[in-house]
């Protein structure tokens, strides 16, 4: 299929300054490409997919919004996001903090304070950047504990409510200063469930707390007594990571949570021989333990094949996006899934059809969410892009022509929107 | 600095369907932001820097091109590219070689001669798609091997010739199926130099050719004759690749080659202790030998700070843009220093300077170029992005607004010209 030729284009080019149109009209758009191949009108009511035709059998309809062939896709899911960290919105801020994890942690909490944009609109500001890459559901950690309590997190919650239209957020309470080492975080993450996150988080409970018992009893007590999930950061190398592991996976099978934990990173998983890493895969998918990776930066990356082959959900995010943490990314789940994919050695389209996965189908299961493909009574949710099939867009990572959550137009030539209209 | 708010204009709307402008008539660059911070007017003339002046002193110009505090950086070097495999131009292929090097020197050998487009279309797509992401100088490897003689350099050789304005073009005749197992080819390389190839290439002497000696006396013979430069495609591991590396050390000092030699890839380096690394990199450095870096994908990276330490000049590039052997690229070098400091744990302002010094002044140094600066007398050759800095381009890895060289604009928007005209 050759490229297609033009951006996407009202059928009456007087339409996009038209009244908008109210949600219960039928909205036509034309020339759509699917993954499957089909090229088809999409007809939207009600901010849902209420038809999916083939074009050949579409009677002509001028006020259509023509995509001209673009590929398009449903929504991207990121699976690990700091929001409440985020400098985007600011000037560039150079990287201030040392390159331990103790120095970062220090940094942050001294500069944050400081800043000229509040939590809420630095998150707001990442939020809307996802979007424009063509993200509509997500979890983000949010630092809780004892100098700041709930600030972050009330900032957090104050951009999800502000951005309920661009995206399904969901929110792990994370005990940035450890657990057990800072008294009072188990209170205030308790206190933060009740506030309106949605997971427990954790935080190397060996190499922060010394105390992994600790850690982990106190978490999984609270998740489990509030019926939500967990999500434990774990950076902890080789063997002190697959201890970590065994004992989260250990809690997640006595307390019936099997789905509802996930570890993050797990950069211990490729630091291991693979028979290690095989028994390690079979206890996660045992315990219904997912892991969610960013691509591992520095680390070998953990065997992603392996691990689905023995049954675990894997799943990708984007993790520190211009943050005290980490100067890089962009808040593209699509690039981000394009990067794993080539460090996992995924080549032919059905492994780059896995990478994608990683930031869509199963990312939506390893959160615990129903997932909205392009299909007749989903919430008419996708983006399009300039590629004839899944294997490119994650090979080109084309701008993201048009970006739509259910019905309305969340960003169009890789700009977020400024308000919301229907598409 | 807050971000420019708008795109490059002219200063009169209809200066841009004016006569094309002559070369030697100065053409006033407005509000071009300099990498330490100088706002400035850039006046070319003759495709060359003919003035750089603070904008404060800068005497209103109604047709001056404005580019609203753009920052201005200097064109980027891509030192390893395949300029004759890519399948760019073409409809999307899915990845259909095996795992092995062996299969994808097969299904190559197999695919190629079907293909509807000629090298040298193939290749001039991913000339201008490296322009179109401010790349103006890169080194490209071709294949040169018994069953096709010197047909992909013929097809490079024209392609270099159709865009000599796009871009300086080193060619490495790379004898992609072995030299010492495919009798034949130091013959071919021989004749590639006499064609119009700027080096010798070399292959994995131990793995592919099971004869190092044969295949590093046979290249470094034709080099040193011919006056011409060494670049080894090195993928083997560990102790291997570290007695190859030790090979071409030697045969670079004897020859009194130093600073005409390349290791591409070089994995070993990344799997071996660091002592080993230091010891290789002191050897590297004594012989003048390079190394060139795509960023290791599912191998660790090269300790790229350790061998920049010891002297040794370390470069990136692409590497394979979308071809027989890998789907993913897209020529962006820019991409590729960002993608290479993430891996290196690069985070601070100088590390980010670092990382793109791989894909300038050092990729330069290391192809034996003169580097072309944004300072006056040299030549006009620039790209202008939204950041503040050289860091912040590093991590956005914005669109390129316009690209320009030696006073020729080459893209725009991110998207190649159709036709060269000054600035």
């Amino acid at each position: 299929m050759p490229p297609p030729s033009s951006s996407p284009t009202h059928g009456k080019k007087k339409s996009a300054s038209a009244p908008a149109r109210t949600p219960d009209q039928p909205r036509h758009v034309d020339n759509a490409l699917l993954a499957d191949g089909r090229l088809v009108r999409l007809t939207i009511r009600d901010g849902r997919f209420d038809a999916i035709a083939p074009m050949a059998d579409a009677p002509a309809c001028a006020d259509a919004l023509d995509l001209g062939g673009l590929l398009v896709l449903p929504l991207l899911v990121d699976g690990h996001l700091h929001l409440d960290k985020t400098l985007l919105g600011l000037p560039w801020m150079p990287h201030a903090a040392g390159p331990t994890r103790a120095s970062r942690i220090e940094t942050e909490l001294g500069l944050m304070p400081t800043l000229p944009l509040s939590t809420a609109e630095r998150a707001g500001h990442l939020i809307r950047a996802c979007a424009a890459h063509g993200t509509g559901t997500l979890r983000t950690h949010v630092d809780v504990e004892p100098q700041n309590g709930l600030k972050a997190l009330e900032g957090v919650l104050e951009a999800r409510a502000a951005h309920r239209d661009w995206a399904q957020i969901q929110i792990v309470a994370f005990p940035q200063t450890g657990v057990m080492r800072a008294p009072g975080t188990l209170e205030l993450l308790d206190a933060a469930i009740a506030a309106g996150a949605d997971l427990v988080g954790g935080m190397d409970p060996c190499e922060v707390d010394c105390d992994p018992a600790g850690q982990l009893n106190g978490i999984f007590a609270i998740a489990h007594r509030r019926g939500v999930g967990v999500d434990v950061h774990l950076h902890e190398s080789d063997e002190l990571g697959l201890f970590s592991i065994r004992e989260i996976c250990k809690r997640a099978k006595a307390l019936g949570m099997q789905g509802h934990v996930t570890i993050s990173h797990g950069f211990c998983l490729g630091h291991v021989s693979e028979s290690k890493a095989r028994a390690t895969a079979d206890l996660m998918a045992a315990a219904g333990v997912n892991l969610v990776t960013h691509g591992a930066a520095s680390h070998p990356l953990p065997p992603l094949a392996l691990l689905r082959e023995h049954g675990v959900t894997v799943f990708a995010g984007n993790d520190n996006v211009r943050d005290i943490w980490s100067p890089y990314g962009t808040g593209d789940a699509l690039e981000r899934a394009s990067l794993i994919g080539w460090r996992a050695d995924w080549r032919t389209d059905a492994q780059m059809m896995d990478a994608f996965d990683l930031v869509t189908a199963s990312a939506a299961r390893g959160m615990g969410l129903t997932f909205s493909p392009v299909a007749v009574g989903e919430a008419a949710s996708f983006f399009a892009v300039r590629a004839g099939g899944v294997a490119e867009a994650l090979a080109a990572r084309p701008v993201r022509e048009i970006v739509v959550r259910g019905g309305l137009v969340l960003a169009r030539g890789g700009v977020s929107s400024q308000s919301l209209v229907s598409v």
